[in-house]
């Protein structure tokens, strides 16, 4: 763990060598401006610092112990020990909208990696300079760490058999994958397809839904337009966790909110989008919704040119949007669906109704909650986080975020792909059964070498036992 | 939680008052000795209460708590919690084995029920009056707990669609399902290609492969084929723990060992089966190994009833092995395969093309173990749990306990279906970000009224923050 600890931050700090050569090849390949670039490189930095600390700290083990009891009836009690183990080699596919983030270094790598296994990287097409640059980084580290060639390759390719081929390999134990619902859902289909099939843990965006409560509406409705809009709007809409949905109940002061958040989408410069494929679909998706029936349009950002994505917000009544489940797909970009709901009552309706998302946001005055029902309850049914007065975009890297949701939001809502539990996707337990002391991992001694916390016969402690 | 316990020990307290009735029926359905159902029955109602105790105590949320700090650069921190919630109704297929402790309300209903789901069970067709007597109990605390009457409920049949349907049903979001591969697969492959996947967790049995090194063999290889018999033996060898693959070094010692078991198994009496179909099936595999080139039979069991299963005891050599995959496929009942190796490297190289398993078991001596290179780590890589100078049957029901292992033991290796922490399969966590304290959960506030384990700001504590 020590030694994993060490080429974390070396990878880390080979990461940070890159310099500006960094910025400018992410720049180039993905049109996010360089101080986003820079921002996301120290997140990425953070990331494997952080999972160095934990390894460091070690208690994320979840070691247990249960000493013997020779004497209990009517059988003898085994000494039973258990903690987690590395998984097995993972396949890793990156994000196109987190080019060093969510890519080739980034939380699924570092989280496989610090659990101790051998990843193996997709690199994304829309990015491969970047990928380059990052794969030098971490086979730098390996070097300097003296760790085995084979805890990291990479391979490129356009077609999907390469990804495939990646899932289907009988050494492959897991993959992660950051991207569409499509992509995602097809290498779910053939891990579970193989002679032994595997988990894929896929993060395939969302619509998060946003619910504005009528007292929260009418006391500060202007400024949750502008949050949403800024939020809606940040990085061309390419989050996800843009917000794509908002349910308001129907009536002046909704009227004036869609107004104003109307004005903030004119006020929006319309901004590149990540590739050309992501920027067609965006326009497919708005002239779906738009030729939907009974959606209107409210206001658009200005024109741009044909790479950019033009933020557009479309309103809809409940009626329509309870009708028309395609409404519910997320639209990769800065689009979002004001729909106005009767009463508080039919907003609890479409709760319901809704699909999986990462997220689901609720603006409310503590009257408004008192008054809101089981909503609340209905919001963590199709979420993995829930926002309370603030909006999805952010995702904290802190031990209590959870990204991850709901299908389609992610494949397997039990798990993070952000933060230190991001780890627990790439481990499962082994217990020792009146093992010897010598060949038990540290961790599982009695002696307590490296203080962690464990669960000794039912007890928390950081003990020796 | 705390009505939930209650709840749980209702139903422990029900399956008590049944008293004979139960032992009588199940006995009559399953040819399951009294005395070993009445263990079975203790186990069960233990599984109940220990569930109960859980949540009382409570800390098995995992509670997080990250404080936020307005002042952070570049951009503030929000507050954020998390905890495990319930992940909604889980449909649960018990065992022919276990008609008490892994059927009706056996340990994946137990978990289930104590995550705060409602539980839809499959009966099992070979002990439908037993599901009755049990389903009476749970529902009989329903009415006392004035818990929801849907909390609970159980649907027979022999047809295998009845089964698919309701992993098929829209609103099932998990399974716990304990019997064989095809079984297991089967459900694995329909609930993967579901509009909504959800997973199937699945035990599927194994052939627990023990590994005898030559100091061991040659110091207590009497007294270790002793023990082995009696695992291999018990219950007519039906527990997914079986020892049914037993490596040694060829040679003298390894040849009184295979004696020593021979005789010992001739001078067990064969014991009836649970069901037809497990017995004509054990028959099938037996005379399929038998039909095995380079296999030959050691010795059997005294002839039975046409309902009983004759243990037998078979050898080969490791070439035959390594080139038979089918060697490796788990044969229901007293069966077992002696493997002679040439050296330990060779049992080294036949571990690590192991399937996966939920036991694995080496008797070794010190020196043995000083002796024996990776095969700890080979051994660790193909099962959920290590067993040393001991017999995989007997699982102890402990917090340490791994009941799980690499497909095809399991679906999924990452948990067990034995222990507290089989909650977990049926639990996600819930994110709150700046949440109201009224709107969070009582162990998310910020007092800690029930003085359970949390996370905060990265610490493991008890106190309020």
């Amino acid at each position: 763990a020590r030694e994993r600890a060490d080429f974390l931050r070396l990878v880390a700090d080979n990461i940070d060598a890159i310099g500006d050569a960094l910025t400018e090849r992410a720049g180039a390949e993905t049109g996010l401006p360089a101080a986003r670039l820079n921002g996301e490189r120290g997140r990425t930095v953070n990331q494997l610092r952080m999972f160095a600390s934990l390894l460091e700290e070690g208690s994320w083990v979840d070691a247990h112990i249960d000493r013997a009891d020779p004497d209990r009836q009517p059988l003898p009690k085994p000494d039973l020990r258990r903690m987690s183990a590395p998984i097995g080699p993972v396949a890793v596919f990156g994000a196109s909208n987190f080019p060093l983030a969510y890519s080739v270094c980034g939380g699924d790598t570092a989280s496989a990696l610090a659990a101790g296994n051998p990843v193996v990287i997709k690199a994304h097409p829309a990015h491969p300079g970047t990928c380059e640059l990052m794969a030098g980084a971490l086979l730098q580290a390996i070097e300097q760490a003296g760790m085995p060639a084979g805890l990291f390759s990479m391979v490129h390719g356009h077609s999907h058999e390469v990804g495939m081929n990646l899932v289907r390999h009988p050494l492959t134990c897991a993959v992660g994958f950051t991207g569409s619902l499509q992509g995602g859902r097809a290498l779910m289909d053939a891990a579970a397809a193989r002679p032994v099939p595997i988990t894929v843990f896929a993060e395939m965006g969302s619509v998060n839904p946003s619910f504005i409560l009528p007292g929260a509406m009418k006391e500060r409705g202007s400024s949750i337009a502008e949050g949403f809009v800024g939020s809606l709007t940040l990085g061309a809409g390419q989050f996800c966790t843009n917000p794509g949905l908002v349910f308001g109940v129907a009536g002046e002061a909704f009227d004036r909110f869609a107004a104003e958040a109307g004005r903030q989408i004119e006020a929006t410069e319309s901004a590149t989008m990540l590739h050309a494929g992501i920027c067609s679909a965006y326009a497919e998706g708005v002239e779906k919704i738009e030729a939907t029936q009974g959606v209107s349009v409210i206001a658009r950002s200005p024109e741009g040119g044909k790479t950019q994505g033009r933020g557009v917000l479309f309103r809809t009544d409940a009626e329509t949007f309870a009708q028309t489940p395609a409404l519910q797909e997320e639209v990769f970009g800065p689009a979002s669906l004001l729909v106005a709901c009767e009463d508080v009552a039919a907003m609890q309706r479409l709760a319901i109704g809704l699909n999986g998302n990462l997220t689901a946001s609720l603006h409310a005055t503590a009257e408004d909650l008192d008054e809101s029902g089981p909503l609340v309850e209905l919001l963590s049914n199709v979420a993995g986080r829930l926002v309370f007065n603030g909006y999805p975009t952010g995702v904290d890297v802190a031990p209590s975020m959870i990204h991850g949701g709901p299908y389609p939001a992610t494949s397997d809502a039990r798990v993070t792909s952000v933060g230190a539990t991001a780890i627990q996707r790439f481990v499962r337990p082994i217990c020792y059964q009146n093992a010897p002391q010598s060949i038990l991992p540290e961790e599982l001694r009695d002696i307590n070498i490296k203080g962690i916390w464990r669960l000794v016969d039912n007890e928390r402690t950081k003990e020796d036992c």
